[in-house]
């Protein structure tokens, strides 16, 4: 067979003859901006000349830190086409980690919404890689312009060449994308795509077991485009001839049913917030929507969610699983024919599942160094293998504790059903792990969240000299009631074997958090390590 | 992202390892056999242990003999898998290419359905690379075994180890097949497949925008596993989990009907003979089926078939086109949703083209060295270029011919839409080329044919003096029908411009034919070569 490569140019070129006349919508500031895919073709020519011609070489790494819009996707085709690489900030990360990211990469040339601007402020001088920023926009004269020597995105694009010659043979295994993720600890952890990995991450996007990407398709990415590629949607989206509508700046869950009610968009995907945000509104002011799929990912969305889509609006929901690390599609939940005759609760509690995997990957349970079976019971972690799966962090000595044996280990804690499906129940860090056995911390946590008295609750391993760890439950009541240690033991003790009960539980006022709102349980960890430390050693699970 | 290759083990351990519970089913001799998925991987690792511990060694090639039945299918997997390349034969072959074929692919092992052992007699003695004859089926012990010293497929397996160590990495360019293509002149060509290839030919297969093959459904490949992987649907059926119905030796329209009716078939495949028989016996005794598509290719199948499946018995009827060469999978006639405004008999003509550009592959026109536009109109050769595209003949210095800087020459010639279907109108060698100008054979065919009192008819090109070549018709009239010769121009002069009217119409008692039916148009050449030798040069189109 032809040794022909697995690049994003195939996809490119594909796209330019076979769909010609498909659109790419945008809600932009000042209302909406569509174009077909030739127009968008010719734009990606064009700014892949601008590039060249300001000295961007193959290789060099050139960011964007944009919003979800029709520029950001030419800079998503035109940065790889010439055989650089893309490398899309999260433009809600800290100064301190923007910087270290920029510097980290060494980029070389920047593109920002201009509305984004001032988030290079305080760090302008601190990033010396960085040759040129490039501003998006529509009036790129911003007054004042807070940096100064900035240049003109659409300026470049009007006498830059509208034909660029492309590589057809560029090496797949060549880079094409960067995309940095949040590290518990420490800055950020970039992950670098392959061309090959992106192009194999498509054709899994566009199969009929998965997500069915198609040119029946309007398809719109809530997820922003800085966030693991949007899920690959915008490559799997441009190969197989969807129309894309992107929902620009800050999009609010009365402009997204907007947008999908007006350009009949088919399938869209986002987090659970934006869903349950989006249904909020829904409930309430009933539009006529378009939808075959509402796709669902970042983490676990509650069952309730899905009944409601399902159920209230009539819209299928269907849950992915993956990470930065993955591409990310990594599992995908989509009832198998074979148990379409179940009851309905028992396919929802399935479809709730972070779904099996997808075709392409390996994927292995592990706990102590042993592969664990697939009976839905059996906890442990996820690795995962594949041709999109990363197998390195880029330039970074925790690359070590992440990959082993040429497998990702997730740090991610599941069971595993006989049909496949994956069903997360911990991280491996918040896992207690009492006398050999494990212990889930959310799966206690959720049983204590759904007393009526509870307002949040969080459960942590501490040292213990005979069990190793054992599970200490942090507890905040609702304002003016009342519960004591023994409630709560006496309510685990209903679903969960004696050695999973708590040491103790301890009343709080608050859970300490991350600045976006995750439990911060290393707070914990660090404050109560010496807690169990006198136990006589025949305490705890006994 | 990992360097994980494409290789039919990630196929065949996802496969396991997800659909262990789908179903293969098999129309034999004597009823049906079914088992699933769980039970073929045990035996596929049984053959492949049997095959180590003959001798066969990886990169061995191992044919097989044999009709669409579960054992051939084992075969399928248990070849590759260990390492060894699956050549599979097409038993509609005279003798003598059987015999040139299996020495020129140096098979050391053939297995072969114990119907089929009478094909080996006369060449048993003749190929003398072949070390074992296995013989599958129910009762190898046949009375008389016209061959002496074979071995029992069911035996081997019996006593083989259950359990096979594959090698996960086994390199995706390594062969994984190989399928003899006949040629216009000689011996048959071979064509070698890679793992890789093949992985990425049945993504295609499952991909929404083109046969979307899925675990909901049931295929039937009635197309031969001899003839280029049954069209790759024993692989993408597999690794997506569809449930695999066979039909089979010797099938005949009535039971292919059963089983499509029994088994609950939603994708059929064969070429159009098949579906015209299969229609035929649809007018007379409606039956229920639950068919979601029909997958024609092999030849062009007339709009009149499409037209009866959809129309009378409301079954979604898909043309794809391909060859040997390209795994076959190259285009697919769906209909773009941008298309679906058309009117009925519009969309009809479109559907009956040879579809589009399949995702992953390229594709050209080429004319005198000349890219063509996409058109409608530009008549060109057809050329690709693609990950399972091959790259030669295998041992063959005919491979010169086909391929021309890393594409394969089709020799078929085309026009391609503006929407990118692509329609066939001659093969290069038939056509007439006059004056630098192109004719197509085939379309002065059936406007011939097309008139009520002509039986057959076939057009060729001539040399002639001033034009190069001129195209010469031949007519067969059906009993006591009387034409002339300015009866059949002034019929085509009706449709086609001056230039294109044959020099001269000559009545014949038959068009002599291959033997499989197709003109054998060479005859014609040959015999008429020196029939406008003469012409003064200002003959002809004028």
């Amino acid at each position: 067979m032809m040794p022909t490569p697995l690049n994003l140019y195939s996809i490119f070129d594909y796209s330019q003859k076979m769909w010609p006349e498909k659109w790419i919508i945008t809600r932009t500031h000042s209302g909406t901006h569509r174009y077909q895919y030739r127009d968008f073709g010719e734009r990606v020519q064009r700014l892949s000349s601008a590039l060249k011609a300001l000295g961007v070489k193959p290789g060099d790494r050139v960011a964007t830190l944009a919003w979800n819009n029709f520029r950001h996707l030419e800079a998503y085709f035109a940065i790889p086409l010439m055989g650089a690489v893309l490398h899309t900030i999260n433009l809600r990360l800290p100064a301190e980690h923007l910087g270290y990211i920029i510097n980290h990469a060494e980029d070389q040339v920047l593109l920002i919404d201009e509305d984004l601007l001032p988030l290079m402020v305080p760090i302008r001088d601190k990033v010396p890689t960085l040759q040129h920023l490039i501003v998006m926009g529509e009036h790129p004269n911003l007054s004042p312009n807070p940096i100064t020597s900035t240049l003109d995105y659409e300026g470049l694009l009007a006498k830059a060449a509208p034909e660029m010659d492309y590589d057809p043979n560029w090496p797949e295994d060549a880079p094409l994308g960067m995309c940095y993720t949040s590290a518990t600890t420490g800055n950020p952890k970039g992950v670098v795509y392959s061309h090959r990995g992106i192009a194999l991450h498509s054709l899994a996007m566009g199969l009929a077991n998965t997500s069915a990407i198609s040119e029946s398709d309007t398809v719109l990415p809530i997820v922003p485009m800085f966030h693991a590629n949007a899920w690959g949607l915008p490559f799997s989206s441009v190969w197989f001839g969807a129309n894309i509508v992107l929902p620009g700046p800050a999009p609010t869950p009365e402009s997204l049913i907007r947008l999908m009610s007006e350009e009949h968009v088919s399938v869209a995907a986002g987090v659970p917030t934006v869903w349950l945000s989006v249904a909020k509104v829904l409930e309430h002011h009933q539009t006529p929507l378009y939808l075959r799929m509402v796709l669902c990912g970042g983490s676990a969305a509650p069952p309730a969610l899905i009944r409601t889509f399902e159920q209230n609006f009539s819209i299928p929901f269907a849950h992915a699983y993956g990470m930065t690390e993955t591409s990310p599609l990594a599992t995908f939940s989509r009832l198998k024919s074979t148990l379409s005759g179940l009851a309905e609760n028992e396919q929802l509690a399935i479809r709730s599942t972070q779904g099996a995997l997808v075709p392409g990957l390996f994927m292995r349970l592990r706990r102590n160094n042993e592969d664990l079976p697939w009976d839905g019971k059996s906890m442990g972690e996820l690795w995962f293998k594949g041709p999109w799966v990363a197998d390195e962090y880029y330039r970074d000595p925790r690359t070590e504790d992440s990959f082993e044996d040429g497998w990702l280990k997730t740090g991610d804690v599941a069971t595993v059903s006989p049909e496949g499906y994956v069903k997360l129940v911990d991280r491996t860090k918040d896992l207690v792990k009492s006398g050999g056995e494990w212990i889930s911390s959310v799966d206690l946590e959720n049983a204590i969240m759904a007393h009526p008295d509870v307002f949040e609750a969080a459960v942590i391993g501490v040292p213990h000299p005979k069990w190793d760890e054992r599970p200490l439950a942090f507890v905040v009541l609702k304002e003016n009631r009342q519960l004591t240690k023994e409630d709560i033991i006496n309510l685990l003790a209903a679903s969960f074997p004696k050695w999973w009960l708590p040491d103790d539980v301890i009343f709080l006022d608050e859970i300490p958090k991350t600045s976006v709102g995750k439990f911060l349980k290393r707070a914990l960890r660090d404050q109560y390590h010496q807690y169990l430390a006198g136990s006589p050693p025949e305490h705890g699970a006994s």
